[in-house]
């Protein structure tokens, strides 16, 4: 059996054109801004005048800690959606856009596999809607504002050695990291140490994604501390006056995107920040407006719960007023082994007792998930080679946390595969079951917070921090942040800050290595450990491959 | 009396759906790929069975040498494709369209004036439907992949000191025009000097423009030479592999842009090569399309028409088979005051001798017209303050050369302003006066070729090389692109390489400071002075007013 890639699923999906998709949901053919026949825009004036509609249900979709086996979290969401309309619910998702730079580095996409993806695939990977090109132009406008003010005659008083706002390019590009900027003479300007973050790096990506409209948006942006003067006051965006031209340029990108599903469903991807240095979420504007038009939407985090699910509780739903009301936790079999002990190369080989050993981890995620007053379900995103004895022990681990864990095949069958999980779903959802609280209040010391998700989520010992850190949390606290929720920055793979460290690990200390405020994304960023903020591309990148074939379409992107 | 802004005229527009003004050509509505609903691009599908129709005819509007007094180019080209459609024709314009960068260093837009103006203003302003974003991630692709292929071994020997290729962004940034890049250590690279140049001067705009269809543009990007070996030998972009992932990049870039003019005409907005380190016009495809659908297409090309107009014949035409009818020449009373010495500040004064004496830059610019085999028409694009007795100097000038001026009132009045020019426009067209041919041959020698034009256009004495340009036009010889056109980059503002020189200077010499190969867009740079290809924010940019008002309408941009 030769088994179709997603590419090749993709091109023989029939489409819907955009507008009968809208208006599965009752959203009139004025109210969408159309980017070709099958993407589209969702207008300002639709969605303001949504705010009297109720409500639907909003169930987040998370994962147990990634491995190199994969699990699907965005092909789950897909199915997931799928399998909630083909029970007969009016649902919708609401994911993230993809980057474009990685693209030519890696091979494969970011719009769920198999027949669970959102379409059209190739858009969606490539320029898409203009969305993350407006992001890199409103953040370079603000770069090149910073060094023209210096330039000018440095009326604030900037320190150049102290200017936090890099510059952006959505490609994976490493010569750009680090470079020495304004060579070249007294025309060219002051010469200073500079580089530059891959796009979905930037502050303003997770502003774009926080902002709950065009004024907040500015207000935000406004907020963004781009450098200190010697004496350590800080300059924001609004001192250069920034703010109203980048808000501008960013006018039609922080409308959502609506795609559709395989199956023809609606889906919004809108923006796509990072899951470490921010909050990994797609927008809140995408998240609302879905919640007023469909009666239940599945959204997903980055990295496993530990990272995504907390940020998307304590940042996202917090700020956002948003209440979820289900939490699906995707493992598979294949991953669960590896946090039992197997090695990548052995996977294929049944090992029942591997997976129960590895469902420490997604039992810790279930617990977590239940801190924030969801209640969660599990789903297990069937491989071929998973054995009955070994999915047994998936549904056992969940049973034994008081959850049911459903199998589900839509990878191979669309949202057929996912109906049980779906009915379960709707039913959770429905109990009332449901009382969502973030971890940490907002008025809880900065230090404390980490220290709280640190033990509470990670279940590390305690936190470690040098004089330069503890100084740094009194600093922040002193200029008035105390009040802002922390945006961990931790490796996805562990538990501890050892990416080895699979399974359940506990009683390790967090060490905090920096401190980074995004004033205007509001919240501060804890690093406890190496972040890259501007990826490389292999020796063999997939941009030697990527082409166009004879009929024009795309090879080699997937 | 208060005169409208042209943001107050642009708001007032009723716009047609995109859908209505291209059916007005008899273009489908599956014919078009809409972005929103008054832009839209134009499917390659239709643009493929456009082959066997008969071209219609083509009218440049090209201009004196410009001043700072303005003449109105774009808007002369709006104000007489509405003219032309008002006495009955069908026609449409093809543009360039305009460079985000520089909107938020000085106000004003690029889209036309007054009553003669493209719409939606806002959006061909800024993101538009994303071409110039598609073309910096394209150029910016291979810039990375020179980059990462030199950390990986360096298989091809790339020079690191010899690499060409630069990097670009649409943003107004002098901070980036000289850097030092891979700073930071092993993982970051292998430090060399680097800079930015806006993405407007990046041959990969100069090569869509320039591209006949998508295989022809995979052709020229993998022609680029992006640096040379040691022993000088030239890596090509086809060397790493680039061409086709720049492509997929460009795929939709390459599509014509349809929008409308003030009185609902079809215009295309395509590409915008600079003028000088390139050929200044909008895509071959938009004019080439814009041919099979109306029977009168009126284009434009960059600065005076010593420049302008020449690269449009000499490179454009020659290399897309294009043979046009007809060739307007825009002048204003004001401009020509200039050029006959008065300062900026004394316009406002008659001086109806001033103006005979600036027509000797008319009149050279109406005979070299001629010299490529294509009629010309004068067009004086009225201002308020224009006397009688200066008009009429205007329409002596032109009689004198064998030709006629009409006084042009589109700014104020739109298409009616334009009637008198248009008909005679049509009259010239049918009458089988054109026929146009190049200044020079392939054939001719490169160096051969830079004199010609230097002596026939600019009625210079000579030209100047020392011994490295000599060496570098026997090389470009030897390595087989002799019979490439050159590319003339000089100022603007003179006959002469001096900007000062107004009117009609001659018996200068023109220096020639260096010669850049632009293999994929397939002509020789030939530079005579100092060329900015990086522009600066002045010291109060238009970015510090841009904002949105309280409607939501843009404010600060125009």
């Amino acid at each position: 059996m030769t088994v179709k890639s997603d590419i090749e699923i993709a091109r023989e999906a029939k489409s819907k054109p955009i507008s009968e998709v809208a208006a599965k949901l009752g959203i009139p053919a004025d109210a969408i801004i159309p980017y070709g026949t099958t993407k589209a825009k969702l207008s300002f004036d639709f969605i303001n005048a949504l705010n009297t509609r109720p409500n639907g249900k909003l169930i987040l979709v998370t994962a147990i800690s990634p491995t190199p086996a994969g699990e699907g979290k965005t092909t789950t969401t897909v199915g997931l959606t799928d399998g909630l309309n083909r029970i007969g619910q009016k649902a919708m998702c609401a994911l993230r856009e993809p980057s474009l730079g990685p693209s030519f580095g890696m091979k494969g996409g970011a719009a769920g596999g198999g027949y669970a993806q959102v379409v059209p695939m190739e858009d969606i990977n490539l320029h898409f809607t203009g969305d993350f090109h407006a992001i890199t132009s409103a953040h370079n406008l603000l770069s090149a504002l910073i060094d023209n003010h210096i330039y000018w005659g440095n009326k604030l008083g900037i320190d150049s050695r102290r200017v936090e706002w890099r510059r952006v390019l959505d490609m994976n590009d490493r010569a750009l990291r680090s470079i020495l900027n304004s060579l070249g003479g007294v025309s060219n300007g002051y010469p200073r140490q500079d580089g530059f973050d891959i796009t979905v790096a930037s502050e303003v990506m997770a502003i774009l994604c926080l902002a709950s409209d065009l004024k907040d948006l500015q207000n935000r942006l406004g907020n963004i501390i781009v450098a200190y003067t010697r004496d350590k006051a800080p300059i924001r965006a609004r001192d250069l006056n920034a703010d109203g031209a980048m808000t501008v340029l960013l006018k039609d990108a922080l409308m959502p995107n609506m795609v559709q599903t395989l199956e023809n469903n609606p889906a919004f991807l809108h923006g796509g920040p990072f899951a470490n240095i921010a909050h990994g979420c797609n927008s809140v504007l995408a998240t609302k407006s879905a919640l007023k038009v469909a009666d239940y939407v599945v959204t997903e985090a980055g990295f496993g719960a530990d990272l995504g699910a907390e940020k998307f509780f304590d940042i996202k739903c917090r700020k956002a007023g948003l209440s979820p009301d289900a939490c699906v936790i995707v493992a598979t079999v294949r991953a669960l082994k590896m946090h039992g002990g197997v090695a990548k190369d052995d996977l294929k080989t049944e090992n029942a007792d591997a997976v129960a050993k590895g469902c420490a981890n997604l039992k810790r995620h279930i617990e977590n998930v239940g801190k924030f007053g969801v209640p969660a379900v599990v789903a297990i995103n069937r491989f071929i080679t998973d054995t009955d004895a070994e999915i047994q022990e998936v549904m056992k681990a969940a049973e034994e946390m008081g959850t049911r864990a459903f199998l589900c095949t839509h990878w191979a069958d669309g949202g057929k595969g996912t109906e049980a999980l779906a009915a379960h779903v709707v039913e959770v959802a429905n109990s009332g079951k449901a009382a969502f609280k973030p971890l940490y209040p907002d008025s809880m010391p900065l230090r404390d917070k980490v220290r709280t998700i640190a033990t509470e989520i990670y279940r590390a010992a305690d936190i470690s921090c040098d004089g330069t850190i503890e100084k740094r949390f009194k600093e922040l606290e002193e200029m008035g942040f105390g009040h802002l929720p922390v945006c961990m920055a931790k490796t996805q793979y562990s538990f501890s800050t050892d990416p080895t460290k699979r399974g359940a690990p506990e009683g390790h200390i967090v060490p905090i290595r920096e401190l980074r405020l995004s004033a205007g994304a509001e919240f501060v960023v804890v690093i406890t450990g190496e972040i890259m903020t501007m990826p490389g591309l292999p020796r063999v990148p997939a941009a030697d491959t990527i082409r166009l074939n004879e009929e024009g379409q795309i090879e080699g992107l997937f």
